[in-house]
């Protein structure tokens, strides 16, 4: 076998077979495919595309590249959820301790925000002390102990992805369905789950951005999870404005915090919590989705989803009086208002535009290898259907930096637009989709060589 | 700039600025640019092509990353013939010693053979001793005394284009109009020449298959020349069946040898002279092309024509003993009859599965880094046309290791087809195009940076 003629395959349109795939996966790891072979082949598939059934291949290969975290020690039924990205969204912070208030274990591999998108991890790492790099056995030992545990992706977890991962980001080949669902999952079904829950964004601030093709990933990660014996839900979500109140990442873990005390935006607080109830309905702990969302507001009311994230945070080395004393959180020395000079009704206020302007204030990142400062960010006091007057505050820019204050300030301006009527609102979930595990779990060894 | 958005622009069908194919292609040298980002650009232009302006300046940026050698201290019209390849095409070895005894200057940087097809430089090296590999100072010094020289490509000359090829090679990126043609040309724009006479293949055995892709693969590279100052012509050739009756290197350069004594198959010949009467044409040493071939016919008759060839095999190491004594060339150990079971006409004689049969007994190369046995081959008896009776020879396979020898043999059985009628022959020269230069000549300096 030999990667032109592999690569040579799908140039030209055709299906590659099973040993193939794993050909080109495997030889990252041997040196036997080059970088530049990968990069050639990530292109032909940018425009070829792959079937169902590649994409699966493609993804038991890249999760087979490394270890599959066995989780079968700590008993009970262990849910993840996975979001593809978008501006203020901190739905995980509220979700996990949420479900694992409510009898759910949530072993969660999270990743960073990259470009307008913010990442769990960041947020996470706003909290003083707060450590996502635990190793696996730390990792089950946090699950078993607080009901949930939150790191990053270790170098034992799908090491192919973390390889085509950054030649996809160096070749302009992230783009593309199969590709975005192999990466996510490969990742995913290392975690040790029975099940995952997925918010696929759609709208202008999402990473997919037409509804149809957030739909079709959607669809296509459910069935790769299906496809390997996991119970697997999605929401395709919009992402139009940005989720919550607050963007960047310890302005949103403080805004996490008022949620879980009951107290946060109702469209954070509904997704967070809708989620967290197919959480609970996928872990057979409720028999309908009312009564997950019933288990999980109960969770909130008496406090325990918030003692889940104190444990959490404690096992994993925060602060764990942040919690109590959100001002223990790191904050900008600066804040600058945004003043509207009219007055009507906000009618749009594009998450991309205000995503883009808190990684300019160093909020996020251009490039996966930049750093971040957590206390940075804004904050919306307006959003989509409130009424503003002249002189009333739209929002607070939170600033250490003021080197491109300017140009934020002028892309947040820019997010807003006006109307003297008010907007008709738009359901924050579009679409349910839901799949039942098709095949038993089949172990690699059995899998290899049926192409 | 950044290698991954020019990447993106040429992925979504936009066309690069002449600043973005300079930096990925400067990029090559400075390190700036990687492999890999290179092979996804590669892939990206195999799917969405380039403009005659992009493809113009790409060959330029190819040009330009090595020495563009400076030929003005021999006086007189330089002129170079280049063949994309094909199965038997030894009308280097006849036209360049023909052209040059009509008086043109052929200053020639050939390439090896590869796959089906042959190249000149393994064809000069079956000659004893004969060196491929001058240096550009002794380069000039051969076309100066002997009026042609034949060398390969040197490390100055189009360094970009080397290790371009070298990825489209391992990365399934060969098949690309704009990029063959980059590729030659910005080579033979090296070589010194003032005009350029194309033979573009056509057909079954030809690199590109179908007419109207030949068309204008010959129509791309006489754009580039023409806009760099070149005088351009192209004959789009079929490339049906092997050219002449040898196939392999010493009995190639055996049959150049005959045809330079007035001794060789028809189609060769015929086609070696019309090229050679092109160059002719395009020196100014004719004023028509009728002229041209009464011209380069008296070279063959007078004998000036092999007179030369022996002079630049002298001058470039070779035993210039083999004009004279042909069975100095490398012979193979064995012969081996393929015979007729049939009687009736051969209709086709297919070139690919010849070409790969002499490859298979080991006169060509299947990746570039092999060597060839310069010895071995097939020598056609009975070309399309030919009569045959059972028990007939076909074709003789000289052979000197027969691991392969049955495969070989079964190839070149299945490239022959038969009727009881005789087929209607088809003219080898499909078209004619030709370009007068569209600009002066400008140099480098002066282009950079207008885009």
């Amino acid at each position: 076998m030999r990667a032109p003629d592999i690569i040579r395959k799908k140039r030209d349109g055709g299906t590659l077979a099973r040993a193939e795939i794993e050909f080109m996966i495997s030889g990252i790891a041997s040196g036997a495919v080059k970088d530049y072979q990968l990069a050639a082949l990530l292109m032909a598939i940018v425009w070829r595309g792959m079937t169902a059934d590649e994409t699966q291949v493609l993804t038991e290969s890249m999760l087979n590249s490394g270890t599959i975290v066995d989780l079968s020690r700590v008993l009970g039924p262990k849910i993840d959820k996975h979001s593809t990205g978008g501006v203020g969204d901190k739905t995980s912070l509220i979700l996990a301790p949420v479900a694992a208030a409510a009898g759910v274990l949530v072993p969660m591999v999270s990743g960073r925000g990259l470009g307008h998108t913010g990442g769990t991890l960041d947020k996470l790492e706003a909290i003083p002390g707060f450590r996502i790099d635990l190793d696996l056995v730390r990792y089950e030992q946090v699950l078993a102990k607080c009901g949930l545990v939150l790191i990053g992706q270790t170098a034992e977890i799908a090491p192919a992805d973390k390889k085509l991962y950054a030649l996809r980001d160096a070749t302009a080949t992230v783009e593309s369905i199969p590709l975005i669902s192999a990466s996510i999952m490969s990742k995913k079904l290392a975690e040790g789950i029975d099940g995952l829950v997925l918010d696929v964004k759609t709208g202008e601030g999402a990473f997919i951005q037409e509804l149809e093709r957030s739909r079709l990933l959607a669809e296509t990660m459910c069935k790769i999870g299906a496809g390997m014996g996991k119970k697997m839900t999605a929401l395709v979500t919009r992402m139009d404005h940005p989720l919550g109140r607050a963007v960047g990442n310890a302005l949103e873990t403080r805004e996490a915090i008022e949620c879980l005390r009951g107290d946060g935006p109702a469209d954070l607080m509904d997704l967070s919590m809708e989620l967290a109830a197919e959480m609970v309905l996928m872990a057979g702990l409720a028999s309908s989705l009312e009564q997950g969302r019933t288990l999980c507001g109960r969770t909130i009311a008496d406090g325990t989803a918030l003692e889940r994230f104190k444990g959490v945070i404690e096992a994993q080395g925060g602060d764990p009086r942040v919690i109590d004393d959100l001002d223990r959180l790191p904050r900008a020395r600066t804040t600058v208002d945004l003043v509207a000079d009219r007055s009507g009704f906000v009618v749009d206020l594009k998450a991309r535009p205000v995503g883009h302007a808190a990684m300019l204030l160093g909020a996020g990142r251009a490039r996966a290898e930049d750093g971040v400062d957590h206390a940075v960010g804004v904050v919306l006091h307006k959003k989509p259907g409130d009424r503003v007057s002249p002189g009333e505050a739209l929002c607070t820019l939170h600033v250490n930096d003021e080197t491109r204050l300017a140009e934020a300030r002028s892309l947040v301006a820019s997010a807003y637009d006006y109307s003297d009527v008010p907007p008709v609102a738009s359901p924050l979930i579009v679409e349910r989709i839901a799949r039942v595990p098709s095949t038993r779990p089949v172990p690699a060894s059995e899998r290899k060589g049926d192409s």
